[in-house]
């Protein structure tokens, strides 16, 4: 539609505030799980010390989902109609945003005429949608992760051919009974089919390594050439092809977002350019000397909303071409200026009469000031750290903090004073504009704020001073905890070694690349969760009796009961996220596992199974994958340019 | 040099069987480890079973080593004759391994002449240098690791910085001492400095991920963002970028490798033409037609060594060509022969007379007969998987083989007729000129060995037919083993899907190229095993008593004791190879590091450590490159050959 009042529409929809409410709105349904009926409201999410979480009253966290609902309904409606109907009908984003939509509407009504003791609801599912089809990076990665599938599928296939084979060769190579410690391996590991394959599965991730062969290895040393081979072929080789397909398909993935975005800003330009030309031939019958005019240009640039350093230095180059005609070359040229970083300028340093002043100015203004200040930072982090190891062999009832307070006292008021001299020197906007002086800044000012409040509260420090604990955390550990965050001043060191500077940069780079991946994890994450809630919520039991801080000895060692994973459960949102989190990671998975089968049935395997194959398998992949492509783009890059390292340099969005 | 016997020597020092015995005198001495002193010839290494190994009088293995290092010795004055004193002062691998022989005969004539009592031996440590200096491709890749370094020191820099921040911090937080959940985090996992550190730096590698945070998250969910962050960002991002600039070095790796032989050849391709050229010229006084003369090119090729075909198909080219003189470029073009893979063909069907013995040829040489066999080895496999399950819940002792037995000699019986089928149809020739049928004749084979054997042990299957365990593994046992091997028939289904083909394709070649890695593998391992051996060895002793079999109580869980790890010790070599393998898993290796600082001392972490760096970290890294390199090299020559998919293709060497 190009019609003025969708043109209208179209820019108020677009505008940063309009986008906003609907990131909030996104934001606030998401949140919604961890106040909903099983609430994550407690301290602890331990089963045998959770106290009863506060439940909302019923309709509290519906009638507000129901104000988000009505946010999409809206959302839609406008897209819907933006997007007219001939194209509404191809999109199938769209098509499946309007289903969700009126099945959530739908699950809220019957979860309300039930007054809210329905037993599954459906729209919790489906909220990780809302955040998906609101970005458009998140559904270029689903594609490119759709489209691995395939190959991916042939791996997996390799893998499950590789898992049976040893499966059954396990299963027939530890049939011996005669040995005690052959008949172990085949209890253990191997008793039977499925338990085989839970074994071997496990070792694929290396989550069982040494236990699984150790009885059938003290028998006799072969019996480790089939673990080993099996963790080479499966481990090593297998796992990493997945890796080797995964980035395959993401290579050049952001070079290719990258140059869509070009793509994309040239042919607007190149718009712009007839647009405002063929403005110029209507007023002024121009017949062969196509262009646009200066003024023309600069009276449209007024109305268009960009960061007033670009428009400044377009309008410059502007007006630095005289007042000829631009042509289309030209035109573009212009829009180069977009992508230049502007160097930010400091406010000029206050200029002092007394030459007593300016020397001092001169002194404090020096970078070898900040040289001092880093070293005293220095002295500051060793001898929090030689308190440490001096107390750690004391219990910390027993601690004497009389020294370590006048010292942690002395170091406050140096990093105030250099504060104030800098302040001095930069003047006050001058010290300001530099970001790590703002960090400085505002992490002196906690620092003094909490030593006033420690001083004020335990009075001055004296022989066998000694701070009380107060709640979880005393004033007293807070002050020395933010006193660590002075290491954050040796990150300044970093941008002056040139191999940490690259390694730093990509780190930083890379954060800003991976929205997107953070966005696929948090829809997984959800999803899975809730299914997890919907499949396990109560069914880890506390144990029976008091036996919370004297471990049971009957327990098995290894078992989840004895490692005390009582936390991992699926009881609330929360605790589901953790518990996930852990399985994620991989190590010792197989202990949820079995847990989890025996407590509810040996179908929640699959559940286990699927999470580890989605989140460790595909999505580490990715995230390894992007590394990759930021890193080596970006080397790529300084290798072209050798001498541009500390040049500023074009970011993409 | 260039004179005639100097060029004699370097043809017979490059021929293959010298080079061959080079080879064998290096595996050699690198085997002999496994026999010397703390000898590994025995069947467990775990300390509670073993029994006392062989040990070889003084003087067997030194003179096998005296053989080996007088063969050195030969190899280094040849190369260093070879290479001339000019050239040998700048080669510093030419050098080392100069002084490396020295050192190892003075280290043997020392170990002589105190009657093998001496309590170090240096050259045993220097032995992987024999393995490393004899391959090109080796020092290659050591040189592009060596360049990795400096980049790597910065992450590494970052690592130990995030580490020690992290450490700071999680002592400072807990502190705890009123509650017992945290009492329990800071005793056992804060409880010091050093003990902090290793908390984290184990839990950098995740292999005490859910237990660390544990004690302190079933008090507060809130102390499980310290760890999940600490996780983040050290075990996602940094190692993770570790990868990527170990990647980044070995990109276009293999490509070099490629464009150096290649650049190789055509410079020796180019020095013979000139040759031949000038041989010419002197004969025939030519003046400006330069050529070489179809003749004197076929005579010179009778005296090279290369494979027959290349050369037939070299000569058909030459005569194609006429008798017309041969330019540069077309003597060029004539050895890109070598680079066309053969075809190979099949010897011609054996041609029968009658006309049902010719329809029995056919049908009995068609592909689906194949298939039929692929399926009746399918439903073999299926029938032992059955039997697995159906046995799982019985002993073994109670298992009733009788149906089992009938049916395995009923699939064996199968398996036999269709080789002599096949041989009827194709020939004899014709039958083993095919890669797989060899591999299918020769399971047949040994199955009908192995069947005869059991029949003629056990006599025929009967109701409640039970074959004994004799030995480690009964007769029968092995049946079933082979039995399953006939799953690599499957294998053969693999090219005809397109997707798995490359994946397999990509996994052969890769075991080609990865030689020069495997090779450092074993110099490090063999490092590391020795120093270990030096370190570790007799350190862990068997617990008192005949605690062997039944589990003591009173050992904590998870500790080197309660997991039964009494096999996974330095007491000789291929021990500790086992368990520096189960080291470089990761998994549980803080158990190791905990065990072996009870047993032997604090430092031992470091060993630890070091170890995981190289192997882990270093060597795991490196393997994924290769793997990265490999597939992408694969993936990029089929997307600009799309359609040579199955064509024969050149590979590198």
């Amino acid at each position: 539609r190009m019609d003025a009042s969708a043109m209208w529409l179209y820019r108020w929809y677009y505008s940063s505030s309009c986008q906003r409410i609907l990131s909030f709105t996104i934001f606030l349904i998401l949140s919604l799980a961890f106040v909903e009926t099983p609430s994550s409201l407690t301290s602890s999410s331990d089963v045998r010390f959770r106290i009863a979480a506060w439940e909302p009253p019923c309709g509290l966290t519906e009638s507000v989902e129901l104000l988000c609902l009505l946010v999409f309904v809206a959302d839609v409606s406008v897209k819907s109609y933006l997007v007219g109907w001939s194209q509404y009908r191809n999109n199938p984003w769209l098509l499946a945003y309007f289903v969700v939509l009126g099945v959530s509407l739908t699950d809220w009504i019957v979860s309300l005429s039930l007054i809210c003791w329905e037993t599954v609801r459906i729209r919790r599912l489906l909220r990780p949608f809302f955040l998906l089809q609101n970005s458009s990076m998140m559904k270029k990665t689903l594609k490119c992760i759709r489209s691995t599938l395939p190959q991916m599928a042939s791996v997996a296939l390799l893998l499950a051919l590789h898992l049976c084979l040893f499966t059954t060769f396990g299963m027939l190579l530890f049939t011996g009974e005669k040995e005690d410690q052959l008949r172990k391996e085949r209890l253990t590991y191997f008793r039977n089919l499925p338990e085989a394959l839970t074994s071997l599965l496990v070792l694929l991730t290396t989550a069982n390594n040494p236990d699984v062969m150790m009885p059938a290895y003290s028998k006799n040393r072969a019996y480790s050439i089939f673990f080993i081979l099996f963790t080479v072929i499966g481990s090593l080789f297998l796992m990493n092809l997945l890796t080797a397909i995964i980035y395959n398909q993401f290579r050049g993935y952001l070079m290719l977002s990258l140059q869509t975005s070009l793509f994309r800003r040239r042919l607007g330009t190149r718009a712009a350019y007839e647009v405002l030309t063929s403005l110029e031939g209507g007023k002024e019958d121009h017949l062969q000397a196509a262009g646009v005019r200066p003024e023309t240009f600069l009276r449209a640039l007024q109305k268009i909303h960009m960061a007033s350093h670009c428009r400044q230095a377009i309008m410059q180059k502007v007006l630095s071409q005289g007042d000829r005609l631009l042509s289309a070359d030209e035109f573009q040229k212009l829009f180069n200026e977009v992508d230049k970083r502007v160097i930010k300028e400091h406010p000029p340093r206050p200029e002092y009469r007394s030459p007593f002043l300016r020397s001092a100015q001169f002194l404090f203004g020096h970078y070898y000031f900040d040289y001092l200040g880093t070293l005293i930072a220095l002295g500051n982090l060793v001898s929090i750290c030689v308190f440490l190891v001096l107390d750690s062999d004391l219990v910390p009832d027993d601690r004497d903090d009389f020294l370590l307070g006048i010292l942690n006292a002395v170091f406050i008021l140096y990093y105030q004073v250099e504060m104030l001299l800098k302040i001095f020197a930069l003047g006050l906007w001058g010290y300001l504009s530099h970001l790590s002086n703002l960090f400085d800044g505002f992490l002196t000012l906690v620092l003094l704020g909490l030593e006033i409040a420690t001083l004020s509260v335990y009075r001055f420090p004296h022989s066998g001073w000694k701070p009380h604990t107060v709640g979880p955390m005393s004033l007293w550990n807070m002050t020395r905890l933010v006193n660590i965050l002075i290491v954050f001043r040796f990150l300044r060191i970093i941008p002056n070694i040139k191999m940490m500077a690259v390694v730093a940069n990509t780190l930083l780079d890379l954060v800003r690349n991976m929205r997107a991946f953070a966005g696929i994890l948090v829809v997984v994450y959800y999803i899975f969760a809730i299914i997890g809630i919907n499949l396990f919520q109560g069914v880890v039991v506390a144990p029976p009796g008091n036996g919370s801080l004297a471990p049971n000895g009957s327990e098995s060692c290894g078992s989840f009961e004895q490692l005390e994973y009582w936390s991992n459960n699926f009881d609330d949102f929360a605790a589901a996220l953790i518990t996930l989190w852990n399985v994620m990671v991989v190590n010792n998975w197989q202990v949820f596992m079995d847990a989890y089968r025996r407590y509810s049935g040996p179908w929640s395997k699959l559940y286990f199974v699927a999470w580890w194959l989605v989140s460790s398998v595909i999505w580490v992949n990715l995230f390894l994958a992007l590394i990759l492509e930021n890193f080596i783009h970006k080397w790529d890059r300084r290798d072209q340019h050798p001498h541009s390292l500390g040049t500023p340099e074009a970011s993409y969005h």
